[in-house]
């Protein structure tokens, strides 16, 4: 398990907001909870100001895949080209499920995507990557705060 | 201007966790794009997994009173206690527009608020807020990253 500190978070959006800068996009989508940090670091670094939030949760991981239950559909009249933002593609059944699900309601839109990590064994290649990894990330957002059992 | 470092957010949001954690909130609303890393934060550390974003920005500044536009309307159907959630109350127009645009929505729902800065002029008090100020605040988010020109 590996810890990913704020500053190593910083220096990696940094390089992203570098890869990113020429591709204009309209909307950036971040997927709760994961993505919810780095949507709001790159909004600010690409200057984007039209934000939604998608919720994907896995519902069911009995089953040989993984199924992926969406929230909250989003509007995208009128929109061009979307950045979809999640913290890690791990098996990529999150991110492609989303992509998907928007790609079939917006058969216009061009879609691209950004992670911080990705594994090789994801089903899905993000647009846009840092880390290559195999072990299990530990996000600072899931360890610096005091964790209230509900 | 003062510099509000991640270090000091993390302290921050501890202490409105401590807060926060008897008040069992069903969903976390966000406000775009300013309150969404605290609505990460606060997300994994209260577990709540239900979270929606609003974006609310500012048209007018010519007015008396600023005006804002709010985007994104939410479904809120069968949720009972909702956490609106933003960085700072200034002149808390954002907040108390948002605040009011969803209660009339959803008379039945309970709204609470909550913000790391709130300032006396503010014409709303945070249900939930850590530190008063006076000052201009220079959120990490608004610094640490590269900005890019549209």
């Amino acid at each position: 398990m590996k810890y990913y500190s704020y500053e190593n978070f910083k220096k990696d959006t940094n390089s992203l907001i570098t890869q990113i800068q020429n591709s204009k996009f309209d909307v950036i989508i971040g997927i709760a909870r994961g993505g919810l940090i780095l949507t709001h670091a790159l909004a600010e670094g690409l200057n984007i100001r039209n934000i939604k939030t998608i919720r994907a949760e896995l519902y069911d991981k009995t089953n040989k895949r993984d199924k992926i239950n969406i929230f909250d559909k989003c509007n995208l009249e009128g929109v061009k080209k979307v950045l979809i933002v999640d913290d890690i593609a791990d098996s990529g059944e999150t991110l492609k499920s989303v992509t998907v699900s928007l790609q079939k309601d917006f058969p216009e839109v061009e879609f691209q995507s950004v992670t911080l990590f990705y594994k090789k064994i994801s089903i899905i290649e993000p647009t846009f990557w840092i880390n290559e990894t195999t072990e299990w990330i530990d996000f600072f957002w899931e360890r610096d705060f005091i964790n209230i059992e509900k």
